[in-house]
């Protein structure tokens, strides 16, 4: 752990190359440190903002070993890195988060039976290891769900939906049959999951420091097209009593484990009357889509109050000073990007990626507007 | 000149590695813009967080052109690059502020000279050509005032001060006697300028796109110790009428220089009840250190205009959110940086530079409260 603040001038590695490791090396860098960015390709978005690059696969130890070496603390901007990886760095430098919180979050079941075992709402779940799996939990949780690789997941990469008819009936509704869905599956582990029935969504962006300290923004209502984050609106317009409860459970997450620096988790919000008030959807250990927002509306955003945490400084104030709409801009949005340039109210961030593909994230435009 | 807006993933072309430099490409990159440092040597400042350097000496025009060639549009983060370079870049491409705005800053009597023709108020000053000019000087506006070089003064640097009473009484008074002043003067083309009985001074900074619409920040009241900026207060609790005043000025430069990008005039402003109620103290035709609290109180920073404007972008709204106190930090200054990682209030900005030198600005930092 870091006890003594890092002075400025120290040095923040960071694993990944995209568009979080970009946001998180310019907020680092602001506060005075020296960004190395270690990633298997040499992926502009990050590396344009970083005084240091190391280009190595995650399997290449040595260079793991060369780089950590070099940084007074290693952080992540995805989860998805191998955890050998990681481990390794942190025989290095100090590391932060915790191991614990990606081998949590990189899989599916564990990090449902982390939430279940302290007693945190999560949709019903059966795990999956064959196709006589899937039958069996369709029979028990009923045909409406999601089939989910438990690995290397994200924007609803790795999921099969199933239809609420299954069985027959209702041939307009998203998704597969049962028959379609063993047929789709891949062989790899997998849970399904029930489908929630649910009016918003929203998450809680958290930043906890080494002493055990942890801020809160204001949680925001998200909306999602094609399984990805579109747009995050603060406020959520949600009572005190959710907002309060949205909080519990992300600080008794980021507590169980050990967590130090951003720490994301999606929530359903069931309709009022539900068995519960709130259902965890996932668990993010980085900063997050859903916390872009901050960095206009807010004089500390989820990047620097990552940074903070991990060199062991205060967290920055985390109060907004406006209203906020973020909306995302996804593969071909980019070429509305003259409607941005022409607007005087626009805050745009474009992440310097090249090809505008399909379901590929290029940047998102905030529009701020006054306070309540 | 631009007549449409450059698209993501131009490259902006900054002359200068210092922090406004730096500052400049953050912005730039956060737009999605590509950005290619010039400077004689490797600044970290602004190398850190640009995608493209060249370092080479500003007369070395083949290495102008080659940069020139590269970029979109090209620009300065301070005035005193030598015109031919810049002239000679302006040749492989747009450039911007225009030339004429640099000349006329580069040199203490151009610009003195440039405001009084069109009626703009200044300290009333005498051309100096050799020590004979210092007496008849004096003789003419009266002991108390500065010496200072024509050219390539910044910071209280090339200045001189004559105190008040240079024939004889009140010793405590700071500066030196016309018989000093002489024998320190260096002979390098100069100008005597009276000393100015002002109750503040504030800055205006603006911004003005290739169209000619022009935007304003509120005018920052600037404290400065040893002749280097050391503090910055937004609102100056200043009338509406010399807000306005100030604008008008600011306007009048702007167009006269054909400007385009963000300028900042520094303005004393004299008792109550004086001659003139403003006179322009200096012209800066860049961002401006008294035009960092920007970053922290308002969607959108001087840096960004800067930015917006040179590309063609529509210039973002400059209403600040917040009340705002920048302070500057300055060689010894950063001795306190954690004060400032121990505090949840402070916005820090740190500028990556290695050795904390007197009088070398080292970051600033920018503490908001409920705008008024």
């Amino acid at each position: 752990m870091i006890d003594t603040p890092l002075s400025p001038g120290s040095t923040i590695g960071i694993f990944g190359d995209g568009q979080l490791g970009r946001m998180l090396a310019i907020a680092a860098t602001q506060l005075g440190f020296k960004v190395h960015i270690f990633s298997p390709q040499h992926g502009s978005p990050a590396f344009d903002v970083a005084a240091f690059h190391t280009t190595a696969p995650y399997s290449d130890l040595d260079a793991v070993k060369a780089f950590a070496s070099e940084v007074d603390v290693a952080t992540v901007e995805f989860e998805n890195i191998p955890l050998d990886t990681y481990e390794h760095a942190g025989k290095f430098t100090c590391i932060a988060p915790d191991t614990k919180a990606l081998a949590t979050s990189q899989d599916r079941l564990a990090e449902k039976r982390f939430l279940s075992s302290h007693d945190i709402p999560v949709a019903p779940f059966v795990e999956i290891d064959s196709e006589a799996d899937i039958a069996t939990a369709v029979q028990k949780l009923g045909p409406a769900g999601l089939l989910k690789t438990r690995k290397m997941g994200y924007d609803g990469k790795g999921q099969i939906r199933l239809k609420a008819d299954a069985q027959g009936a209702g041939a307009n509704s998203p998704g597969v049959n049962l028959e379609e869905a063993i047929k789709a599956y891949s062989g790899a582990p997998s849970i399904f999951e029930a489908l929630v029935n649910f009016e918003l969504e929203i998450s809680c962006v958290a930043a906890r420091d080494w002493a055990g300290n942890i801020v809160f923004y204001d949680s925001p209502r998200n909306e999602h097209r094609h399984q990805i984050l579109a747009e995050s609106h603060v406020p959520a317009n949600i009572s005190e009593d959710l907002e309060k409860l949205a909080r519990t459970y992300t600080a008794k997450i980021a507590e169980k484990l050990n967590y130090v620096g951003v720490l994301t988790v999606e929530f359903f919000v069931p309709p009022t009357g539900g068995e519960v008030p709130l259902i965890v959807n996932e668990i993010a250990p980085r900063v997050h889509n859903s916390g872009h927002w901050t960095m206009d509306a807010c004089s500390f955003d989820q990047f620097e109050n990552h940074i903070r945490a991990i060199a062991g400084w205060t967290l920055g104030n985390t109060q907004r000073h406006s209203n906020a709409k973020m909306i995302n801009l996804i593969g071909s949005d980019m070429e509305g990007w003259a409607e941005f340039a022409g607007s005087s109210s626009a805050n745009l961030h474009l992440y310097g990626k090249g090809e505008a593909r399909a379901g590929r994230k290029m940047g998102h435009v905030t529009y701020l507007s006054g306070k309540n």
